[in-house]
Parts: structure tokens; sequence; C-alpha cells
């Protein structure tokens, strides 16, 4: 039976191999596209076997879900430190939206089907997806000081908020990438914003 | 050469073969489920060979589409009807996005590959999809008295607002569908529309 300390070395040399395998796939994805990458491509980039490959990532896809959880965790320390500096919360919105929307401009070719894996028909890998890429939870946590000030209304969950917003974001992005790729993503984005904050009925 | 009245009944006898296989189709999916049917079984059932169902539907979603559209027709026209005969808009918007609620938790398993294929990654399916589904449009027909009103606002094109209505049904359904049937999907599609209608900041 291995040591606690052997343990740990091991530990240690799997989270560098799933890095080495991460970087070579992200590297490939970008210099050939994702759906020209083959698996057995992104192991012999790593210098692993094909079956190490899919102990460490199941299936293509889910290198994008490291991909995009790491985005987003970078963008929630952004947008808490903003916080912090006392930045109004709206405006927070605003740079997160904003942030989504440069990203997934520079990087359409990995967003792409990293966003259709949130809609996976295979309920396992489409929760995979929801649970890598908590951006519903981030916008929560930019609306909580809102709803504390009664700034947002009292009826609808924070969760719920969240979700709706997330949802605008994700389709905008989807059919922008299919449909409108000539039309500035950053309107688009804003707009969906905008109904979601201010709804479609006018305001007295 | 076929005279005018030949082709006629060319076109005719066209459109009742579509119909055969369309009713045989539906009757299949129900009976036995979407996923678990053949085309060579709606062939069969249908007395046209695999070949002639092909040029009829070139994959099978593509029946669902169908039926999506005779049921999107018949939602408008009880829309419009309720319109005419002086009722609210908004009212009538709330009827439309109910009775989607409905016809989703009555054909759960129809209506599921539906929806998905609003997002099937090849674009000319989507957009297949999209046309036959124009229920954005719906949306915004039933808004445009408000416009003219000025119960709306006017800074946004009414073709956006409906887009936005219709893509949070979309949503709702289908992650009700894949993760939450124990809940009530009517709530689900009631609150996304009070966001959109009302937004998420406090009204003065």
């Amino acid at each position: 039976m291995p040591s606690g300390e052997a343990m740990s070395v091991r530990e240690h040399q799997k989270r560098r191999r799933r890095e080495r395998i991460f970087r070579a796939a992200i590297e490939l994805f970008r210099r050939q596209g994702f759906q020209a990458t083959t698996a057995s491509e992104i192991a012999k980039a790593a210098h692993v076997s094909r079956g190490t490959f899919f102990n460490y990532y199941p299936y293509k896809e889910a290198v994008l879900l490291d991909y995009g959880h790491a985005l987003l965790s970078t963008l929630r320390e952004m947008a808490l430190r903003r916080l912090a500096q006392g930045e109004e919360p709206l405006e927070v919105l605003r740079f997160v939206f904003q942030m989504l929307s440069e990203g997934t401009k520079a990087e359409k070719d990995l967003v792409l089907p990293l966003l259709y894996e949130l809609l996976n028909p295979d309920p396992l890998r489409a929760k995979a997806a929801f649970e890598a890429l908590p951006l519903g939870d981030l916008v929560a946590e930019i609306l909580k000081p809102l709803r504390d000030r009664g700034v947002i209304r009292s009826d609808l969950s924070l969760e719920r908020m969240g979700r709706t917003l997330a949802d605008l974001y994700f389709l905008s992005a989807l059919r922008w990438a299919a449909y409108t790729p000539h039309r500035d993503l950053d309107q688009e984005i804003e707009r969906s914003l905008r109904i979601a904050l201010e709804g479609i009925l006018v305001r007295p």
C-alpha cells in the first residue's frame, strides 16, 4: 500500500500529465480546429497513449470544459475584485458580459463546441458541462448585494435570475456564431442583458 | 410532357403520400418512442420504400418539424382569434406560453428532439428548424399592438423581443425535460416570461 507521501507524488504526476494533455490539445485545437483534431493526435503531441488520453478526458469536448472552467474562474476573480473595490454591481455585470463577448469572439472555434456541450442530449455530459461552467452562479453572486439594497426584485430567486442571464448570453453567442458572425456580438449581448434587466414593458 | 391537370394530380398524390408517411411516423414515435423508431419501420407502416421516405423527409427529425409547424400554426390561429375578439395582448401572450407548456408536457418525447433540432450543429438543419418553428415571429405579432399603444419599449425591435421570449421558452423546456421533470413547467415558463416582460430591476 502506498504511503501518504507516495500518493501525493502520484497525484502530483497525474495533475502534471493532465496539464500536459490539456495544453497539447488546446494548441492543436487552435492550430487545426477542434473538429479536425483527433484524440490520437492529442495523445501523440502530449507523449501519452490514446488510452491514457481517454483516462483523463473521456471525450474530446471534456478538454473544452477544463478550458471554459479556467476562463470562468479568472472572470469570477476579476468580477469579485471589482466588487470589493466598490464598483457598482450592475457595472460589474456589464463588464462580465463584455468579457464573455470578447472571449467568445476571440476563440469562437473553441467556445462554440463548448456551448453546444451544455445542450448535449446525453444528460450526464450536459450535467458535466453545467457544473464546469457556473455562469449563472457568478451572475447571482454579483446580483446579491443589489437584492440586499432592494434594487432588484425579490419575488424571484437570485438563482433563477442568474440562470436567465446566463441562458441569454448562451443563446446569443450560439446564434451569433452560427448565423450572424458579421454582426456585433457585444451589441447582441448588451441588448439581451437590457431585456433581462429592464424588461420589455415600458417603465413608468 | 404532362398537362397542367396531370401535374396537379401528381402534386395531389405527393401531398397525400407525405401525409401518410407523416401520420405513420408520428403514430410509431408515440407508440415506441422517437429514438427507437427507424426510417425502415416508418416506411413499412406507410407502405412506401425506405428511399421514398427519405425523398420526403431527408432525416427522421424532419417529420418532427412538420409536427411542430402544424402545432404552431394552430396556436397562431387561436392567438389571432383572441386578439381579434379584443383580448388584451399580454393575456394572449400568457395563453400562448401556457399552451406551449401544456403541449410540451403532453408530448415531451416528441417536443424534446424537436427543440434539440433548433440547435443542430449542422447549420442547414438548424435553419430548417428555425424556419419551421417561427415562435419569435408569433410573439412579435402579438406584441405589435402594444408597441403602437406605447406599452412596450421602443428602443428594441419587435423581432428581438419576440426572439428573446421564444429563447426563454425553448431553454426552459429543454432544462425541464432533461433535469427537472418533477417541477411544474407552467411555473418555470411563467417566471421566464415575467423576467423578460418586467425585468430583474425593481420598478419604481
